[in-house]
Formats: structure tokens, C-alpha cells, sequence
């Protein structure tokens, strides 16, 4: 049977990570798909550079992303931005070609559209990594509790944060220095607004409503306050009260059918230490799913990283693989 | 559209809640799924009993199985056994018609089995509720880990005995009296040894470890150690070193490939307190799985109930039922 050929935008820390496992479990990957898995390409913005992606030749990066998908069987888009990238992703799907992304913000942005362009052409839009990297938070609200109503997400979506609140916390030092040391580690990015401030956590909570509600909510819908805010005086101040701080986002629904509301939010709340999130170590996420039928479902894992967040990459490929195979059937 | 008819076998704890759910979410089961849901009839062995389930009028019962899933384009199986029901079950998948789950001794007796049928006749075949109730295990393992490598899967996946040890290691009362109370207020069959003796966790992690990675197993394979040898004398020392013992299920992978080995267990374990599984409380279950790439991911829920368990159920068959749509376009 022909190849899988998978079309990767973008390798950066994710992309090589994508493209490494692509290739060292290559064997297995076919086994599970029912087809042999091949790397078409790597679409990179300077094709000039010398990369070192172990198993990836030179050869198979290019500067012309749109050339690489027209000859793709399924698109993996790891670039980011919204624009340009949104527009590439909107015509692939749009051919009817499925699309695996982690780009939560290009999701939060234009999510509806492109799932309307997908669903008239028929072609599949995953984005497991996009939320909590490998923890498998969206599957679960899609599919797990389908059958189920949603009431609440709690999450701890942002793994830079909440190792700036954890070194805070554990090692008692200031905020402005458990800031600096994040940036030192490599925690946070060049610009670090879109941790701090919580804008990432946003899109990842208004991600999860989406999916959990079918809900037509934008970011402006998302009350966000971020971490830049707080004092040390806060932090002893939940110190004193057994309380430990953690940006949690949040989704609530109230009300029922046409007169469902939703209150989406992202802030930093005192949590009490016998909290399930309030254990959350490091670079760590966590979500709890409140549900009608199902209780209370606490999911946890790594909430960032090459290697955890090209798995789900991964994942969602397969299901997407497995899905056209059993069409065609 | 025409509605999809489901057939429920069994209505005992679970199966009643699954008709009652299937019942009150109608309306929300048929938008999700893209056409109406009808509950076709429910099997049951006496059928001149009067039950009194919510919205599931008396002619709906029937003690005819055989012709009630003759008619039914989707089979719920909540009745227990492996000799008859399985065969049943056998029969329904070769006819191409998919069959919806929560048999963990019928899968663990006759799982390949069935697969092999399913496979052959394109239906589908899937069993969430089968393990840890409403945690979606099954699915994480399946699809969300299925561009990845698992390693290691422990758990504490039956409830009933968790509620016992978790009652001798908090109230610090006998064993033998906690086990009573636990049969008193109903977390025990009136046949406590599947529970008690580890057999009903063997069944669960058998499971797992099939789907993890597709071995040729069987129970036999299962080290299995119940807690009925446990002595107060144990739980003293746990309680002395700060441990907490919980009847820990384990599947272990060692080697790749064609040398790949497994190592499956079900014992009572000395757990430190710090250990993810050790706070678990009353009939709670969780399990926790070491992967290649996504390191270590956490779940936790409800281990029991019939609302929780009927939560995965309805999981299942509603993608179950996007499936067959999709397939159909």
C-alpha cells in the first residue's frame, strides 16, 4: 500500500520532535495506521540552515510550504501565527487534506472557521497538543464525554506559570527572581506576555468550551488577568493560610439548552492545599472536568515539551490515519 | 433521518442508568451524533417484573435477547457472563452490527476473540466502561497514545476494595470490619472474591496491557494476590514506615519489538504517601501511565456507580454512532 505522505510546517522545538519520532518509530506507526508513514517534507522559514533533526536529511526541507502541501496526504502545522498560516491551513483543508495542529492561538482565532471548512469538505481537524501538550484533555471532552454534559473545566494550563508560582512557593524566593530564573531556564519565551499575562491560558480554556459546549465564545469572552500583578505580600498571604496560588482558567456553564450562559475565566486563585491542582509541580498541568453523569475527572502530565507534545502531535495522526483507512474500506 | 435503534441487554445497576440517560439526553445525543436515538427494547431475564425506570415504559422490556438485537442497529451489553453472552455477542458482531460494552470478564476471557470477528465484519467493538468506570482509560490508550510507546500502566482499578483499604488506613479500625462494613453498605457483591481476591482488577489490567501493545495474553499471565491474606499486622507497618497499602494492578513492557516481554500483576502494595495512586479515597480509582515521549500522565475518577459507569458507555456509542455516520458520507 502507498505511503502516508505527511507534510510538516514548521521545526521548531515541537517540529523536530515530530519528525524525529516520525521517523525513529516509523515501523510501529505503520503497524498501527495499516500503511507505511513518510516524511514528505519540512517546511522552514530560511531552507539555508543547517539543521540537525537525527534521521531527516537536508533534502527534505524547503522554504515553499505551499508546493510541500499540495503533494501531501495529511498536513502537521507547527509554525504558528495566525494570518498567513491560518489561510495556508484553510486551503488544505478545504481539498478535503486532514490537518493536525498544536497552534492554539491560530484555534482560538479562527477555530470556527476552520471547522467549517472542514466539515464541509469532509476533512479531519485535530489539535490534541494545542491544550496541556500530551495530557489527552480534548479527546476526552470530545469523545469520552460525549454522552455526558460538562459542567466545569478547572485547568492549570500553562506550564511556564505555574513553574514561576511552584519556584515561588517551594523555594520561598521573590517573584521578580522566580521570574528571572524562568527566563534563565528557558521556561518562558523571548517575549513572556502571552504566559504572564494569561492570553495563552485563555485560548486553551476557550479551546475546551468550545469543544465541551459547541459554544459560539470568542477570547474577548475570556475574563483574563494574569500573574504580573502579584506581590510578595500575596504570596505570603496565601502562604499564612495553607493556600498555594496557581493561575487556574476556568469554564462554567449555567443553565441548560438555549438558556445555557457560559462564564469563562483565566486568574490566579488561593487554592487550598488539598485541591487537586494545588499539587501541581513545576512545569506541570492539570485539569478537573466536572460532569453531570461521569463526577469529577482529574487528568495530569507534562504541560509542555518537544518530546511530550509531538506524542500528542502523534496521536492525533494516527486517528487521523486510522479514520481515512476505515472510509475506505 | 432514521433513528439509530439501540438495543440495551441487562438492566441492572448500570443498565438502568444507561436507559435512563439514553432517555433524558435524547435530545443532546441526537444532535451529537447527527440523527435520532431510540432505545429499541431492554433484555432481561424476568420480563414480567415491574421496574421502575424513568421514561422506559414496561412494553420495552422483553426476555427475548435474540430478537431484540435481530432489530437493533447498535447492541449495548450489560448483562454479564461469558459462555451465552458471549456467543451472543459474537453473533451480533459478525452481522456487522456494532456492540457497546462494560464486560471486563468477557473481554478478559474472550477478547481476541471477539476482536478477530469485529475485524472481519468491519463492526465496532468497544468496552470504556469495562475498566475503571468513568476514567477514559481505554481511549487514552488507544488513540491518544497511539503515536507513542507505553511502558508502564499501574492502577488501583477496583473500587470495592480500595473503599476497604482506604477505611482500615483512615479509621484505623480491623480489617475484618471494614470488609464487613464495605458488604453492609453495598460496595461488595454478594460474591465479594472477584473483588476481594483481585480477580476483577486482573481482568481490567489484562486489558489494558492488550490494548498497550496488542500481546497475546491471557488471565492466566496475571500474577494475581487479593487482600484477604493482608493482616492487621501489615497495616500497622505500612502505617509505621508512612506508607498506605492499596491493591496496585500492573502491566510492565521490557524489551522492543519481536523481544518484547510483559510483566502483568495485581498485589497489595506499600505505597508511599507521596505516590500519585496513595491518596486515593473510598471508591476511587486511578491509574497512571509511563510513556516513551509523553512521560507520565495521570488519571483519576470514579471507579463505580451506575450513572458514572453509564457516562462511558454512552461514550462509546455515541462515537460508535459518529463512526457509522461518517463513514456513510
Amino acid at each position: 500500500m502507498s505511503a502516508l505522505r505527511v507534510a510538516l510546517l514548521g521545526c521548531g522545538t515541537v517540529g523536530s520532535a515530530v519528525a524525529q519520532q516520525l521517523i525513529e518509530r516509523g515501523p510501529v506507526l505503520a503497524e498501527r495506521i495499516g500503511r507505511p508513514v513518510e516524511l514528505a517534507g519540512v517546511a522552514v522559514r530560511d531552507g539555508s540552515r543547517e539543521r540537525d533533526v537525527p534521521g531527516v536529511g537536508q533534502q527534505l526541507f524547503t522554504e515553499d510550504a505551499e508546493g510541500l502541501v499540495a503533494e501531501a496526504d495529511l498536513v502537521v502545522e507547527l509554525m504558528g501565527g495566525t494570518e498567513a498560516t491560518g489561510d495556508l491551513v484553510r486551503s488544505v483543508l478545504a481539498r478535503g487534506i486532514g490537518v493536525v495542529t498544536a497552534n492554539k492561538q491560530l484555534l482560538a482565532a479562527r477555530g470556527p472557521e476552520l471547522h467549517a471548512v472542514a466539515a464541509e469538505s469532509g476533512a479531519p481537524l485535530r489539535y490534541e497538543a494545542a491544550v496541556a501538550a500530551a495530557i489527552p484533555v480534548l479527546r476526552v471532552v470530545r469523545e469520552s464525554l460525549a454522552g455526558d454534559e460538562i459542567e466545569t473545566i478547572l485547568g492549570v494550563l500553562n506550564g511556564s506559570t505555574n513553574y514561576v508560582l511552584d519556584t515561588v512557593d517551594h523555594s520561598g524566593v521573590a517573584f521578580d527572581h522566580a521570574v528571572a530564573e524562568a527566563g534563565q531556564l528557558g521556561y518562558l519565551e523571548a517575549d513572556p506576555t502571552e504566559d504572564l499575562e494569561g492570553i495563552d491560558s485563555a485560548a486553551k480554556i476557550l479551546i475546551l468550551a468550545r469543544l465541551a459546549w459547541g459554544c459560539d465564545l470568542t477570547l474577548e469572552d475570556v475574563q483574563t488577568t494574569g500573574i504580573t500583578g502579584l506581590t510578595d505580600e500575596d504570596f505570603a498571604n496565601a502562604r499564612g493560610t495553607g493556600s498555594v496560588i496557581k493561575l487556574v482558567a476556568s469554564a462554567r456553564r449555567a443553565g441548560h439548552g438555549r438558556d445555557a450562559s457560559y462564564e469563562l475565566a483565566v486568574q490566579p486563585v488561593a487554592l487550598d492545599r488539598t485541591h487537586p491542582l494545588a499539587g501541581l509541580r513545576g512545569g506541570g498541568n492539570g485539569v478537573v472536568i466536572d460532569t453531570v453523569s461521569a463526577g469529577t475527572l482529574q487528568l495530569f502530565g507534562a504541560g509542555a515539551g518537544g518530546p511530550q507534545t509531538a506524542s500528542a502531535v502523534l496521536g492525533d495522526l494516527v486517528e487521523v490515519a486510522r479514520a481515512a483507512a476505515a472510509t475506505r474500506r
